[in-house]
């Protein structure tokens, strides 16, 4: 049965990209309801990004433990609390979940705990949860399900000994020894974090390097550098016959040249991630999907009218802050604000330590498109600020065309990477040239200094290398 | 008596302003000395921005450990050092100060130890020191003999319990107890170090805030969590009396109202600075300043033909990243590389905790001036990276002009505020509006997300608020 009074928008999602559109069409006055069966703030809040990075902030201070008698400290016994660590993480995903409870009722956001399902095009049936039984009759639809973390095939997630991601962040014990498979963004920060905390990590990475998606010089520091913290790396290797035994698991590594068992404790699947649809649309609503995700047009409407769809549903990169934004841009259309704007470029983080940032193209595709391009580099060593904090790893590397200046990509790596690629993600927006970066004062002293010095080196006149 | 060979360009100064050049001038080929009496790097490097990050640098890990409960951690006994923690910030220095020195060979840049003095235009005498009895006959003369602390009329300084920044860096042992006269951001950096080590720490600003140069809602931020922190702040205040008694000092407090004795172990004097001439140009040489400052004009050169200025030495604002701007610029002048850029708009940071760091325009002033402007601000109590981070104290303001969106003036206070405030600088120099900054896709979860959130808000578009 149909309620009486129709929603502007009825949004099935609660994370980056679901929340974010509930609270863009509350501002623009819209009637609106965000379905979501779990915690607001999805994915991404709940069990992602900001879990996660009160995890690797426990970690980084243990770290910098080491780093006491460098500043002058002697520190007596330092132990940690494992479960105060996840509990902590978890304490920081329900503020912020509050939060956006909080923000759904300033913005007047119907907030719908349930399973959401479109049940004919203008119809949302809430199938599972608080709200079952309900019908939400809705101009629009936005459907932000999102991604869910990809599983090994006949390999089964029992939670202790084989996890995702998701079982990671709530991991009952610390594992002694741990087995990850997968060395992208997730996989490097629980790389980090457990090997921080004195776990025994091996990491696999199918591909030949680490952080596949980076620039090869990247790739490289950071391998280094987790291979000098005591990480057990093995690139362009795959896991096969992995299996549970008795307190933990055992598995093949297969590389070109030779075949190896490990034991662990534990598995960590960071395999990528695939669509979430389970449930989402009734057989009456046959949506056009591109291996799964769905499809949709410049104003992000799917192949039915009146339905649309944005964030990790309609495709890579499966990055929270381009879930929000897209989910932005298809509300601004909904509600007539101008012609929605897709995503052009993004940058990517990684937030192990050494960090990890990037925008733009990576210096082997420049190759590969046969662009032609110049390189500027900085590395922090040169960096005063990065001297006197006692964290000089890593380098800042600019590519820019050849003839115009324009900056074509940038990668970072080091202390506050994820940072200090802000300001590179505004050149690109602007279409900035590295003249235009390295004319810019950068305040002394900063990390933020490589950036121009980097710019400048591209035209051999950074002044500290 | 003259040399035989001629220089293009003899720089005086080896600070931000002369290496800057010397190293420019190297990159260009030209034929350049820079004299130098003390160490390459001059005041910023050895007695200045790098040895008190790398001071504070400690006094932040120091501070952190109080989080380690909340992190998870139970950390034993703390203690430190004093005498390691100054000799690691003269480490720092020193291994910045050989970078410099390797750079001048690097870019075949002659490196005079000793005191430079314009003879006449034309001709550079060394008046002391290891080059002592030089001469150097050269095309061009860059002044950038910068600046030094300003001493308090009838108090002399002693170096132990009277001191300026430059004593207080070599402090042989930590005081007991210091008063601090000057709230700018060498008293505040100071302020923050001492009082975090566990010196009790009194300050005294004359003006009604402290940071007096920084909008009024950052100063009151600051000023509170000082004062948490347990720092006694008396604003517009001034010392009279100041006198070395047994063991420390005495001084009294004199606000409208009431006059109050205070003792301290020591005092440190951060009122500013003065020019620095002293012996630069010999009784021949005249050249025209104002209020001691060296004039210049558009191509930084001084009332006198081929002998040029730059950094402090010409005035406000005293920065070191300014100054090396200029010293550039000045070069790129004096060897026919275009028309040489003046300083339109810097950066300013304070590097206490929480940090400080703007540009452009304070509200007050924009205020004053009968701008038309709009405000928008985030707290980075809504950013999920600064609670992950355990470090959510402070906020982006960003004041723009009402009309266009053009971005007036950006303050940012809280954790890694001095990093974040180089995308505003880049934003500035493109003349960027808040609509371009708020469609930057920002990386999610990091403290710059914050930086378009308050750019949003000018339009009531953040999400997060």
């Amino acid at each position: 049965m149909a309620e009486s009074s129709e929603f502007d928008l009825v949004v099935i999602g609660g994370g980056p990209a679901g929340y974010a559109a509930a609270i863009r069409a509350g501002q623009l006055g819209g009637k609106v309801a965000c379905v979501e069966m779990e915690r607001a703030g999805g994915t991404c809040l709940n069990w992602g990004c900001i879990p996660s990075k009160a995890l690797l902030k426990s970690a980084e201070f243990y770290q910098s433990m080491k780093k006491a008698d460098a500043l002058g400290f002697t520190v007596g016994s330092v132990e940690f609390d494992f479960e105060k660590i996840i509990a902590r993480s978890r304490s920081v995903s329900d503020q912020m979940a509050r939060g956006i409870e909080f923000l759904f009722k300033k913005n007047k956001v119907e907030y719908v705990v349930g399973k959401g399902q479109v049940n004919v095009p203008g119809m949302v049936e809430i199938t599972d949860g608080p709200g079952k039984g309900r019908f939400l009759k809705t101009k629009n639809i936005l459907l932000a399900t999102g991604a869910k973390a990809r599983r090994l095939p006949g390999v089964e997630v029992d939670g202790e000994r084989i996890m995702t991601s998701r079982e990671a962040l709530v991991m009952k014990k610390q594992p002694e020894s741990i087995l990850i498979i997968g060395a992208s963004a997730i996989g490097m920060e629980f790389g980090y974090f457990l090997n921080a905390l004195g776990t025994k990590v091996t990491m696999v990475e199918i591909l030949p390097k680490v952080l596949p998606v980076e620039d090869d010089e990247v790739s490289r520091l950071v391998a280094r550098s987790f291979k000098k913290a005591g990480v057990t790396m093995h690139t362009g290797t795959r896991v096969e016959n992995l299996e549970t035994v008795d307190g933990g698991i055992t598995a093949e590594l297969v590389d070109v040249d030779k075949r190896t068992s490990i034991e662990a404790d534990a598995v960590l699947i960071a395999i990528g991630v695939e669509p979430n649809l389970d449930g989402t649309l009734s057989d009456k609503v046959k949506l056009e999907t591109d291996r799964g995700y769905l499809t949709v047009d410049d104003r992000y409407q799917t192949s039915v009218s009146g339905i649309y769809a944005a964030g990790d549903i309609i495709g890579p990169p499966w990055l929270a802050h381009v879930a929000t934004y897209e989910a932005i841009q298809a509300v601004n259309g909904i509600f007539d604000q101008g012609t929605p704007r897709k995503v052009t470029s993004f940058p990517g983080c990684t937030y192990c330590q050494p960090q990890v940032a990037s925008i733009g193209k990576t210096e082997q595709t420049l190759k590969e498109d046969g662009v032609a391009y110049k390189v500027g580099k900085f590395p922090f060593t040169a960096s005063g600020k990065a001297v006197a904090s006692n964290s000089s790893e890593g380098f800042v590397k600019v590519l820019s065309a050849s003839d115009t200046g324009e900056i074509l990509g940038v990668h970072i790596v080091g202390s506050e990477a994820t940072e200090l690629i802000a300001e590179y993600g505004l050149a690109i927006t602007l279409e900035a040239t590295v003249a235009e970066i390295h004319e810019t004062i950068h305040a002394h002293p900063t990390l933020s200094e490589a950036l121009a010095e980097a710019a400048a080196a591209t035209h051999n006149e950074a002044i500290h290398i």
